[in-house]
């Protein structure tokens, strides 16, 4: 009567606290993945694996930092023929010195004869064709012209291992030449379902059926954080799937992402397999909503040689979606992002004052979805609920992009109150 | 000498503020883009097109609340028999009523004939095998069962056209079991670069030549804010090759960036095609840095029949790396929003007090590229400068998560001034 092999219950295994529970799958995540070579095309949001050394001098000659005339400095005022000009990329004849000038433009390499730059607004047409008058000369050598490697010399770090590469950086990553260029693997994360009621979305639904809507929202999650998502899709309440699809994710990714199989109407297969192959570090989380959270790590050959070849993590999210969005965003998006390579896992943490009243848990510290936005009259940073919290209505993690830190009380917060939260989207 | 075609300097254009220059931008996108459906899968950090109606009950049977027996409310509390049980997307024999009784798991189908669930806990098992004791009867008709429907009803709206969709709306469409989406397109933007000194990164220099950066920047930004980047590569400075890349755009994209060309080094032949078969709107802002910015756009036809298909933007940026940054989060990145459907297509605003003196410009309003990060003793947002300001100096773009918003004026701001910063990307 009443499914589920005989195996520990989730209560088996140790409660932690958020905190401590997100300390611990971090500690397990070191140093796990590698580094790999990607085009510049491909960098954007990633983490460098090495320093970057510039693969040339910027500038890589001497540039006019003026549009004016490249001159021999000691020759001073005076009229002189115009042998040619060098514009961006394009040069004509470029005798410099005895008498004669070369027209250059902003940017554009100063001819090697030339040892100063005079702008334009320091000359005038001369009466004769072809002549340019020099009323104040340059005066120094050296003048208006950037040295070649001024910005960046060859060979220098411009980038450090740990950083972040955005726009930015791919700007200069580039200017530097550089092409190639070392980042973190970003983490494969699968995600499997297991159940049989659970069936994939846009078909007809047979008797006693529901649509499988964890796994598209963590597939989506996944991937909007930065990793790389592996669908498992849904393994049937069947010993024989649940360890096929197990196996597979020990194959193919570095996290395997479950969720369901976790209510007493489901045959609970994953369990069995994290305590015999692997080390469960903790069952339960002390927290509203989410308690349920499980994560095991598998250690490198636990199964057989070379299976796996690396630790793989496992985390098994509570079955309903309000809970599964919370602890995915308090533990799975920290992990993807520390695997990926992120100095600073962690999502960021601000003072809000709250625009509504907040019922505390007297049992539990609650993660409450809210919208955090800046608040022009107050001059503060200021949080609404997005909706009843009750954790079956998925409505109300809806365009959530904060999670309210309320600590167990078993009071009523007023209006106006400072509470932390996480932020887990762009502020409004 | 000193190259250039004879056209209208970027001087002749209009001068705008900042404000301004954003609003005729973003007024000029108004429903240009149309809406395609996806699949579940790419939806992610997209705007709906048109309002989701669910296309099936949640839950789409009569679903059980607990763990217990599903019985006939009327036959009250006594010895059943357990003629079958249904757990998740199984069921065995299920004649309830008439002294039977079926055992049920929490979300699991109700068997018509029942009417009522009693929990696990009210009941315990009875001597015989088989059977059950009901020791408290379910209270009244339809306890413990949710009705089809309950939480959303087949054909109500769940999303609405412009809503974004995130991880939280991922999953509620599949529980709705939707799977075509109708979403915005999301905007094409062409990226050019001119100019006969650029060469890609990645290879020897030849004489006078300098990495292209821009491009790589620009397109790694497009692909951050959601935009389809396009490249155009690098025309050479003249009129074909320059021409042919902006048709090719106007048949590619929905919008042109272009970068450079505007020194007085290089010819530049995109103004005269502006002129020529379009609007330019502006051709300088009032900012620093980023003073040459030009908007421009081209009506659908304005080439021949059908060329363009409809209307086109097209944004000149300046040519220095670190202006280009600037005017992309201030100009490009909103439009990129608006064209992909966001409702509030802005970056956000917040105050934030400066952990350094400020020395403000007293020509024009400054954009000054900082970090911003929640400071724990101050409870405050507050704001580090990137480095030296030079607007010649990529390095000083590194990693800015905001745009500091200084006003023209000729003085100092001291430490722990109140000023307004732009957010470009997640606070520290």
């Amino acid at each position: 009567m009443g499914g589920g092999v005989d195996v520990p219950r989730s209560s088996s295994y140790p409660m932690v606290e958020v905190p401590a529970a997100v300390d611990i799958v971090l500690s397990q995540a070191e140093r796990v993945l590698e580094g790999e070579h990607v085009e510049l095309e491909e960098v954007a949001d990633r983490v460098l694996f090495e320093d970057v050394l510039a693969q040339g001098d910027v500038p890589p000659f001497r540039a006019s930092i003026k549009d004016g005339y490249a001159v021999v400095q000691a020759e001073g005022p005076g009229i002189y023929d115009v042998s040619g000009e060098v514009t961006a990329g394009r040069q004509s004849h470029t005798a410099v010195g005895n008498g004669k000038v070369v027209y250059v433009t902003t940017g554009a390499p100063v001819p090697d004869e030339a040892d100063a730059v005079v702008q334009v607004e320091w000359t005038k047409p001369a009466e004769e064709p072809g002549k340019i008058e020099i009323i104040t000369g340059a005066p120094k050598v050296g003048h208006d012209i950037r040295p070649v490697g001024t910005d960046v010399k060859k060979g220098q770090t411009i980038l450090s291992a740990r950083e972040e590469v955005h726009m930015a950086e791919v700007g200069l990553l580039a200017t530097c030449n550089v092409r190639n260029v070392p980042v973190y693997k970003n983490a494969r994360v699968a995600v499997l379902s297991t159940g049989d009621e659970l069936v994939e979305a846009g078909g007809e639904l047979g008797f006693g059926k529901i649509v499988d809507s964890n796994r598209p929202m963590l597939l989506a999650a996944v991937g909007s954080v930065g990793g790389i998502p592996v669908d498992l899709g849904i393994a049937t309440d069947e010993e024989q799937a649940v360890t096929s699809a197990f196996m597979e994710a020990m194959l193919k990714s570095d996290v395997l992402i479950t969720s369901g199989g976790v209510s007493m109407g489901n045959k609970d297969f994953i369990k069995p397999l994290l305590a015999r192959y692997g080390t469960v570090h903790f069952g339960r989380v002390m927290m509203k909503p989410g308690k349920p959270l499980t994560f095991a790590t598998i250690e490198p050959n636990a199964f057989s040689e070379g299976v796996p070849s690396s630790r793989k993590l496992v985390i098994g999210l509570p079955g309903n979606p309000v809970s599964c969005f919370v602890c995915f965003h308090l533990v799975v998006s920290p992990l993807i992002r520390k695997l990926s390579g992120f100095r600073s896992p962690h999502n960021p943490r601000v003072m809000v004052r709250t625009k509504m009243e907040l019922k505390l848990d007297p049992e539990r510290p609650e993660y409450h979805r809210a919208l955090v936005s800046w608040d022009v009259g107050q001059r503060a940073l200021t949080a609404v609920t997005t909706g009843i919290q009750a954790s079956s209505r998925l409505l109300s993690a809806r365009s959530a992009n904060g999670l309210l830190v309320l600590p167990r009380a078993d009071r009523t917060l007023p209006v106006g109150e400072e509470v932390e939260a996480i932020l887990i989207g762009q502020i409004l």
